[in-house]
C-alpha cells in the first residue's frame, strides 16, 4: 500500500482502501471476543450477574449492555465486513449479512426492552437522557435500514438501476448508523459508569478502569470494522460493492 | 442523483457522493450558528456565565464546553469543508483549511485547559471519565495531524508521490477523528448533564432538553461536514481530492 507505480495511481480515486481486508477482519474478530469477555466480566463479577427477572432490579440491567454489545456492536459488526471476510459466493455472503444484522436487531431489541425491564420495575424515568433517545432513534433507523435492504436487494428485489443506485446508500447510510451505534455504547458505558461513581465506586478503581477500557474496545472494534469495509478484498478484482 | 444514463455508473464507485456539496455546506453554516446559540444560551442565561477567573469556579468550567463547541467542532467542520464550500482558488482554499484547523486547535486546547482550571481549582479529580481520556487522545492526535498535513501539504511540502500517497490517509485519518471529536462532545453534554441530574435539575426540564438538543445538532452538523466533505464540488470537473 505504501509502494505503488504511477500507473496504479487511477485506483486511489475509489472507495476501496489499498489495504488487505481480510488482515483487518482478524483484528476484528479478536477485538469482539476480547468486547465480549470485557463486558461480561464486568455485569457478572463486579455487577452481581444477569437475570431476566430477579428482586434485585440491577440484574435485570446487567442483560442491558450485555445485549448491546454483542448484538448491535459485534454481531452488527460483522455483519457488515462479512463480504470481505468470507471465502463464500457473493449470494452466500449475501445470505450470512441479512441473517446476522437480523441477529443483531433482535438482540438490540431485546437488550433495550430489558432496560426499560429495568426502570419500570424500580419506578426510574424513561427516555429522558441523550444515550435513550439516541438509542430509540438507532434502533428504529436500524429496522428500517434492514426491511429496506431485504426488500431492495433480496427479496423480492428492486430493479437493477435501483440496486445500483440504492446501493452507495445503503453502504454510506450503513457506516453512519454503525457509527452512532458504537458512539451510543460509548454513550451507555460513560451515563453507568457515573451513575456508578456518584454512589460511590472509586473513580481510578479497578471497575471504572475496566468499563473504560470496555468502551475503548467496543470503539477500536468499530473502527476496524469500517476499515475492513472500506478495504479491498483480497480475492476479488473489482473490489468495490456490487450490486446484484 | 436518482436518475443517470448506464454510461455514468462508473463515476458511482469514487469517493465523491452524487450530491452538490454547495447546498450541503449551507446546512452546514447553519446547523453552526445554532448550536453557538444553543451553548451561548445554556452557559449564559442557565449556568450563570463565563469566567477566566473567578471565586465561583463553575464559571470557569462554563467556557470549556463552549470553546469545544465553537472551536473543534464548528472551526474543525468549516475547514474540513472549505474545499468544497470556498469560492476560491485551490491555494487560497488551501490556506483557508490550514488556519481554520489551527485557530480550532487553538480553541481546543484553551478550552481543555479551562476544564483542567476548574478540576484543579475546584479540588476535583483530573482524567478519570471516557470523555477525559478521548478528549486528551483526540487533542494529541489533531496536533499531529495538522503538523503532518502542514510538512507534506504546505511547508517544506513533500514529493508528489508522497503527497498522493499520504492524501487519502490524511482525509481517511481526519474524517475519523472528527467523528471522534463529535462522539466526544456528546460524552461531554451527556456527563454534564448527568451531574446536574444528580444534584437536582429536573430530568424532563428545559435545561435537560437544550442540553440533548444542543449535542443533537452538535451531531448533525458533524453528520453534515462529512456528507459535504464526501459529495462533488459544483465548480470540479475532477471531484475526488487532489494531492498538489
Ligand atoms: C448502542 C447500543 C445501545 C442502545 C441502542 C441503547 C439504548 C438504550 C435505550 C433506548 C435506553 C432507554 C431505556 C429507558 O428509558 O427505560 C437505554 C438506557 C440505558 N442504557 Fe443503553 N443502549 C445501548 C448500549 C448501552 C451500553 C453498552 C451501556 C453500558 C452500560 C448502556 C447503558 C444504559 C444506561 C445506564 C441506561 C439507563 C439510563 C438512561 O435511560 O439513559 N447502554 N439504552
Ligand atoms: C470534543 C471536544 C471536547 C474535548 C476534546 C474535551 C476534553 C476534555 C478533557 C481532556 C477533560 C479533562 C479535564 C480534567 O481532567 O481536568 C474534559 C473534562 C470535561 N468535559 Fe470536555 N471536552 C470536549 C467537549 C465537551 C463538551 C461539549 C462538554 C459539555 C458540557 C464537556 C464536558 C466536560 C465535563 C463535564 C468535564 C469534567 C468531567 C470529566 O473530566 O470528564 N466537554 N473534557
Amino acid at each position: 500500500m505504501f509502494s505503488r507505480s504511477d500507473e496504479k495511481l487511477e485506483e486511489e480515486e475509489d472507495m476501496g482502501l489499498q489495504i488487505n481486508a481480510l488482515h483487518l477482519s482478524y483484528v476484528v474478530h479478536v477485538l469482539g471476543v476480547v468486547g465480549v469477555v470485557m463486558v461480561l466480566v464486568w455485569n457478572i463479577s463486579f455487577r452481581g450477574g444477569l437475570a431476566w427477572s430477579s428482586s434485585n432490579k440491577n440484574l435485570i440491567f446487567n442483560v442491558h449492555p450485555v445485549l448491546m454489545l454483542i448484538g448491535l456492536i459485534i454481531m452488527g459488526g460483522e455483519a457488515i465486513i462479512s463480504y470481505k471476510a468470507l471465502p463464500f459466493k457473493k449470494a452466500e455472503k449475501k445470505l450470512i449479512h441479512l441473517i446476522l444484522h437480523a441477529i443483531a436487531l433482535i438482540l438490540g431489541i431485546i437488550g433495550i426492552y430489558m432496560a426499560f425491564k429495568n426502570h419500570n420495575e424500580s419506578g426510574l424515568a424513561n427516555l429522558y437522557s441523550l444515550h435513550s433517545w439516541i438509542g430509540i432513534g438507532v434502533i428504529v433507523l436500524y429496522g428500517i435500514q434492514w426491511i429496506y435492504g431485504f426488500l431492495v436487494f433480496f427479496y423480492p428485489g428492486g430493479t437493477g438501476d435501483l440496486r445500483r443506485e440504492s446501493l452507495p446508500w445503503h453502504v454510506l447510510f450503513g457506516m453512519f448508523l454503525y457509527i452512532l451505534v458504537v458512539a451510543n455504547s460509548a454513550l451507555g458505558f460513560l451515563e453507568k459508569l457515573t451513575f456508578l461513581e456518584s454512589s460511590g465506586i472509586d473513580k481510578y478503581g479497578s471497575e471504572a478502569f475496566l468499563v473504560n477500557f470496555t468502551a475503548i474496545v467496543a470503539i477500536l472494534y468499530g473502527t476496524f470494522v469500517l476499515l475492513t469495509a472500506l478495504s479491498r478484498a483480497p480475492d476479488e478484482d473489482n473490489h468495490t460493492y456490487s450490486a446484484i
